[in-house]
Formats: C-alpha cells, structure tokens, sequence
C-alpha cells in the first residue's frame, strides 16, 4: 500500500518502521527532518512538506502529540495534498471534539477518516506488540488491516465512529488513573497500620491485581520511585482533561476521574509536574497526614 | 497441634477441613450442629459450647461472620476456655474497632489474638489456595505457620498488630471497589460513544487490566449479568462501612472509596441491594441517562 | 408543668433556666452536682439520681453531648422513673439509631418519646431565641409547646417520628459544612488570582449569601483565626459521622458530605482536631499548594 | 467621560440606559440593531460597526454572551477602533483564559483591559444596584469609578489584574452551585426521614442561611418549581466549565465543584437542560431512589 506516516516522534518512529518493514511504499514527513534518518536509511522517502507526504498515498497515518499539532496536519498536509476517498489514520490520542472537527473537514473533501490510537509503549510499537483501536467506516478499517497488523498485536473494533476509539483509549487511561489513585488511598491506610508497603504490594499483584497496572506502578507507590516517571504527571493531566471532555461532550458524569484529577492538580500545585504521575500517592499520603 | 475452630459456614468448613486433613487433632463448633457433620465424619471433635472448643486447644481458629459474632465468640467461648498463653486466631473480615477490643479483653485473660483474614472463595479454601493475611505477635504467628500453610497458599505478613490484617485485607477490597467503579465509569463513556461493551472488555483485560479483578467483574458488566450475585451490593456496603471506619480511626481521607460507596447506597435505594455488586456500574449508566 | 431536666452543660443551664422562669416546676439533675447551683437558686429542685428527676413528671428533658449518654440517662433514669404516657424530650443531638432504640424502650415502658433538637448557641438559649426543632406524636408536641415556647423563638414541626427531627438538625449542619467547604474553595480559587481575601467575604456577604453562616464562618476564613474555635474539628467530624449514619439508614447517597468530611479528616491527620472546624480552608488551601 | 457600549443583550441594554442616563456620551453598538432603538431615543449614538463604537472613546464597554463573542469585539472592534491609551472594560462573565489573551493584544495595541463583571439580574441592573467586581490597573479602574458607580451599588476591589475580577465572579458563583447543591442533599434527606420539605426550608432560612441564594433556590426546591427557569442546567453547567477553567489555570483542585458539576451534567443526560438549575436537586433525589 502506498502510505504517508506524519509525526516521527519516539512513538512515530517505531510504527513506522514497521510499516515500512512490511513491504510498503513509504513517505515520511518530520518537522525536524533529523528524525527522518533512521527510516530514510531503511528505504522510506522523506517529503519536503505534509502536504507531500499526502500526495498521492491510499493512506496518511499522523502520530502527532496533541489536538493543535493534529489540526496543523490535516489542513496543510492531508486536505489539500491525499486523493479524494483515500484515508487519513490519526494515530495519537486526540480529543472527541478535534476527531469530530477534522472528521467534519475530511468529509468536504472526499476523504475518510479513521482514528485508531496505539495502546503501548515505544517498546511495545517497536516489536509491533501495542494494541490498536480502530474507529470508522468498516471498509476503510478492514483495509488497514494489514498495516494495524505490522503495528500491532492486535485490532480492537471501536465501531464505525472515529472518536468511539478516542473514547476507548481515554477510558482505558481512566481506568489506569482510577487504579492509581485507589492504590494511593490503600497504600496510605496500611501505612496508617503500621503495616510495610510491601505486603499491600504483594497481596494485591498476587491475586485479584495479577496485572502489569498494579505491578508497575504498584510497585513506584510502594518504593517511591516518583523521580523515575515514565509519564508524568503533566501528561496525566493533559490526558484527564482530555477524558473529561469526552464525557461533558457525552453527558457523562465521572466522579472517580474527578477524584483522581483532583490528585493531579494538587500535584502540580506541589511542584509534581514532571514526576511520575504516581506521585498522586504522595498527595493521598499527605491527605493523610503522613510525613 | 491442638486446634479449636469456631464457625463452619462455606468458608470456616473448607478452612476446617484443610486443618483436619493436615493431621491437627481438631475440635469444631458451629451454632447450627448440622454443620459440623462433614467434619464429624473426617475425624473431628465437635464440641457442645464455644468454651468446650477451646478448652486445652493451643489455638481456636474463629471463622464468623460479623463483629457481633465475634464479640460472642471472645467473650462466651475464648476468654472464659482458652488456656493462658494460647492463641485466638481470628479469621474472618472484622472491623479495626473490634480487634482492638477483643485484643484488650485477651491481654486481659492472657491470652494472644492473631488476625488472619483470608482472600479468597470458598472453593480457594477448599483447595488450600486463598491468601492468608496475619497481624499479630511475631513468635504467635510463627507458632501458627503450619496451619495456614494448610489453609492457604500464601501467608503475607502484616506486620505486629492484628488490626494491620484487617486494614490490608480491608483496603485490597477497597482497591477492587474502586475498580469496578473505575470500569463502570469506563463503560458508561464508551457505550455513549455507540462502542460495543465487549470491546472495551477485551481491551482491558487483554492489556494493563488482565487480572481476575477485571475478568470477573469486566464481564459481568459487559454483559448486564448481575443477577448472578457472586457477592452482593449489601455485602459490598457492609465492607465499605468497615473500610471507613478503619480509615477514621487512623485518620485517613477516601475519596475514592467515598465514590464507590455512594454508588452501593445509590443501588441499594433503588431495590438491587441483592444484585451482585458490580450493579454499581448500572447506577452510573442510570447517571449518565443511559437506558 | 412537672418537668424534669437531665443534663446541665452550657446549653442545659441556659434552657432549664428558661424552663425555671417560666414558672414550672422544675426537678433537674446532673452528674456533676455543682452545675445544679444556679438552678437550685433560682427555686428548682435538686434531684439525687437520674430516676428521681424523672419520678411523677409530666415530661423530662434530657440535653446530653452523645448517644452514650443518651442511653444511659433513658435505661438509669427515665424508663424506670418516669411515669406512663409522661414524655421524654430529648433534646441534644443524637443519630437516628439510637433514637429508635430508646423510642422502642419508651415504647415498651409506656412511655412517649419526641425528639427536640435545638438550632443555636448558649447565648440564643439563654435569651429564648433558639429555634426548635421538634418530631413525634403530634398530641405530645402540642402538649409541649410552651415549654418549647420558652426555650426558643420557633419551633418548626418536624412530624410524627422523633428520628425526622434528628434528620432536620444534621441536615442543617450539612448543608453549614457545605458551605464551609465551598466558601474555602472559593477563597483558594480567589487567593492564587492575586485577590484580597476580605474582597472575596464582602462579594458573598453583601449579596446572595448575606447570612450569619457566611458572615460567621467567612470571617474566621478571610482571617485566619481557627484558632479561636466556636465549634472544633473534632465535633464537626463528630457531626458528620452521625449524618453519613442517618444517611445510610435512608439509603441517601451525600457526595458533598463526603468532600468536607474527607476535609475534617485531614485536619485532624494534621493536628488542627481542636482548631475551628472550618479550618477545612486552610486543609483547601494546602491541597493547592498554597502556603 | 466619551463611551462606547457593545453587546445589548438584556444586562447590556440596562447598563448602558444606566450610563446614558449619567450624563455621559455614549455611542452603542448591537449586532441587531433593532435592540439600540430606546438607547437611540434616551439620546445614544449608534454606532454601524463595533470599531465605530470604540472610535474617539476613552472607555468601551462590552456585555457580551461568551469567549467568541468577546474575542470577535476585540479583534474587530477594540483593538482596530480604540485610541492608544483608552480602556476595555469586559463586563461579561468570561474566562481566565480569554481575559488573559485579550489582555495580551490589548497590551500589544497600548490598550487598557479592565475585566468588571457583574453580580445581579437585568432588574438589578436597570435599578443601578449590582455589584462591581473591577480588576485592572488602578488609575483604570479609579478613573472607571463614575460608570460603575451608574450601573453599581458597589464596586469590589478584585485586584490589578483583570483576570482576578473573574476568578471572584466565578468563585461566587460556584458558592452558589455548591450552596444548591448541599440543599439538595439536604432535602433528600429529609425526606426519606417522612419530614415536609417546607419544614427544612424554615428551618434553613430561619437561621444560618437568611440569604438569598437559600431563599430563593430552596424555594424552587421544596416546592418543585423548575420548569421556572432563571438560569438553566445549560447556562450552569457552561459557568461550571469556566471555573474548572479557572481552576485548573491556577492549580486549584475543587471537589466541591466536581460534585455538583457531576449533578448538572447527570441533569443534561436526562433530558433537564433548559430547566432551572436546581433541578440537581431532582437529580439527588433520583440518586436516593425518590420517586
């Protein structure tokens, strides 16, 4: 298939060299065109422009890092440069209401849009292990069957609108975040106990938490490795407001997100920002009265 | 060892027999002599009073059901039978405030109190597999090592106080709250976004979330099962109260738990108290005016 | 009327006073002889027990700080001492529980119970200007009316169960804690805009919220001065524990409850338990980072 | 003083009579013109644009719906059309966001930026007896003095920057919500206890709460009355974004809010939009099974 990747970031990066190992026709656009290198030495031609990167592809995929960088993609890149009825695949975690948006400007143009954010770490895209959640029409999805194949591990069916995948990923995120902050509440009542955060720990993972939520960042709570963020609390944020945009747009009240955001929020008002997000266990903890 | 056991519901027979089969000389109690059968057949004493079960024993294992049948089983059967320096071994999920009360009458009669709630079902216990959680006196615990071998799979040390058994045990149930509020919520959002419950199901399960937490109660939800109670919305809120008033005592805001108690309440006002507990995710369905 | 009148704090004194001089004939008794003084100055009788002040009275009223208490003057004292179809007026603040325990033994002995909580400080009691809030048999309220006529300035009729009298005082101090905690919200929100607190206080006092709870409780926030208590953290929490019980007798879920409870509670985890309850802004102000 | 006025909506119409019947020369601007006639007739200027209506003037006024709208007067009409030197004085209720960034092109124009929302009801309004809530420069807001003494009883200090006058506005407001909010959850609980609604009410706006915001929405809500919208669910829950806004801006988390957030979005979700906001209490009653 002939394809455009837009965005080589860590993430970027990694999908794209998989597609790009698949056997595909491959244009790649970075703004630092720095990042380009790796996939140029691989094969991958490096366009000029976004628009470019469009040019004549049956599908554009954007791995862009939030709303703004995605609406800058599709009305100088993929508007303006992809075929009418080809498809534009946004890959990054976008909102609800920018999915709708570009959704609305794809349509007056011909084309489609199908969202299909990556559930995973860079790690993970790299050996084509993420999940991918794919929402939009059925033949434009069944179509890229072969590439979210080469990406990932596996397709979930988000159903034929783009933003059900958006809601699916921030759901799932929602999930974590929830997970998190209830963590944090029982960390803090052990402790009040006078029992060791390992035993917590380990109760928890070894039964009815056996799941690499609970393991990984049971783990950061329970030895306070917050200065090791692999996502911090800035970006926790970022993501519930996103979550609590899908739910406004959806009427949905959401009063264990508000719980843990709230956590966020008391973070980065404590200078937590760039820790782990983990560290709303710190902010339970100080609810607490403990240290 | 000499064994007492006292309450032989579901869970105290599966416990008692493992004890029975692991060559302890056992005498058992239970209210309701019917139920001490079983036990009767496998080789054990049944006694005629609480006191009787625990006169000479090294240990009375209690298995009951509430605080109040603990209290009764201190002061009728313990206190008065147990001889000085034998261990009361109170196993079932009782409130931080009774333990610390049954825990000054034994001092009182010179007499230790372990706590050891188990985790688990009683077909876990039957097998020897539940988790087995014990606060109490170093060398006391030690002393009863054979025994939860027996019954479970696992001890995990919770540290000198019987109470800091029950505040594990307590908040690992606390966690699992909260994750079922946490998927309730989840659902709610995506089912408003036309994305089928089984896709959010399996992307849950097949990544950060895959542990029995979310496969039983995932399920369930996903598929409205909830009158198959495996454990019910009124059992739920009965352990919601234990755990807030275990973190009143030791000062400890949960709003998290605070959500998920509320949503109990909210089911049980509408008539689902004997619902399985996971109905919670139809009171935040009801919320966001789904159905 | 033969009255009786068990329990002579601050708030006792100043109400049997108002009882005393409005030419009744008053027996009243206390633990603590010496807070009989004034009283027995001013012309009432001085009773030896509990039982005594209530003998051959047409109607008792206790003022006690807790349901223990409670309990004990209604075993020790009223249902053996007072006569059939007399009336027991409790007149504290007391759960919902226990006020259906003590009307069923009153029940049992024949006798009436109504509940009377009053809304006011010492100061209102001792001028009659408190407000009563009064619940039971609409015959025995009538009967008490100018009893209640002396001690306050309005009695607002709560209907036939004592317990919905209970309901009314706890939901008034909600929705006071309520607004406690939205008005230490509010001056957060306010404070890290660069406004003068006092600027924030005359905004709410001059217009929609030109009340004593605002002006009273704002006062204290602008300023600073928790540390002049009229009302503790510790009884606030106190206070809230019996709401959150009457609420989950109703099944009535309280999200805002929770939010100032969990307030309270960290207050106390940070020693403030003797500081004013509404010290809960300055528990605001730490959870944004202020200070 | 020379004064423009944009925006005639209901408030705007009356404040601006206010000032023109001051004595001051005033030109107004409406998108409908129709709106300007009794302005026109008191004596006004109308002006065919809104650059128009900010030429020549020291002061322009704008009363206007929301963020767009107010960024559409700026661009096209302040910014163009006002000298060097003059004032902007946003009268509307907007967000921090907003404030900040018209603040910035107002800067960049060697504009002044006074943000002055009101705190009232076009009656109000027409009477000169809102208040003022000014934030800006000094000599700004002091040379203002005059106008806002037309259109206010009273003018609050709310700081030099503009953005604080809304974070007070907001702050009030969501005092309100939460004030509604906590009645809500009053009532709901007096009810389930057999109490009149009535009673409560009294027993409220007897005493601590003889205010306003209780008066008239515990009305609404003891007797029902919300399809007498004076502001809708809609309206709420869009003043309820902009304080999560403003508190997230500012590193405020608010679980008060939150809740009562929650309730207004729940309201939407069932089809209650454009009923007066106090219908959360609808919504609370619901939560506790009532009716």
């Amino acid at each position: 298939m002939k394809v455009g990747f837009i965005g080589l970031g860590r993430m970027g990066q990694a999908m794209a060299a998989r597609v790009q190992g698949g056997g595909h026709e491959l244009v790649v656009y970075n703004r630092t065109r720095a990042k380009c290198a790796d996939l140029e030495k691989a094969g991958a031609k490096v366009a000029a422009s976004m628009a470019e990167a469009c040019k004549g592809r049956e599908a554009v995929i954007s791995m862009v890092t939030d709303d703004k960088a995605l609406l800058d993609v599709v009305t100088e890149g993929v508007v303006p440069g992809l075929p009418k009825g080809a498809i534009h695949v946004a890959m990054g975690t976008h909102s609800v209401a920018v999915l709708r948006e570009i959704g609305a400007l794809h349509d007056k143009a011909g084309q489609v849009l199908v969202a299909a954010p990556v559930l995973g770490r860079p790690e993970a895209a790299a050996a084509g292990q993420v999940g991918v959640v794919a929402g939009g029409p059925k033949d434009a999805v069944a179509k890229l069957a072969p590439v979210f194949a080469l990406i990932g591990r596996r397709t979930f069916d988000a159903g034929v609108k783009p933003e059900g995948a958006s809601a699916v990923k921030l759901a799932n995120n929602m999930v974590l975040g929830c997970a998190i902050e209830a963590m944090a509440e029982g960390f803090s009542l052990i402790r009040k106990y006078g029992v060791e955060p390992a035993t917590f720990f380990d109760v928890m993972t070894d039964g009815l938490f056996a799941a690499p939520a609970y393991k990984v960042y049971g783990n950061i709570i329970a030895k306070e490795l917050y200065h090791q963020a692999g996502f911090t609390t800035a970006l926790g944020l970022k993501d519930a407001n996103l979550m609590l945009a899908a739910a406004l747009a959806a009427n949905v009240p959401l009063p264990s997100l508000n719980v843990y955001r709230d956590r966020l929020i008391d973070a980065v008002a404590h200078g937590e920002a760039e820790l782990d997000w983990s560290v709303i266990a710190r902010v339970q903890a100080r609810a607490a009265g403990i240290d």
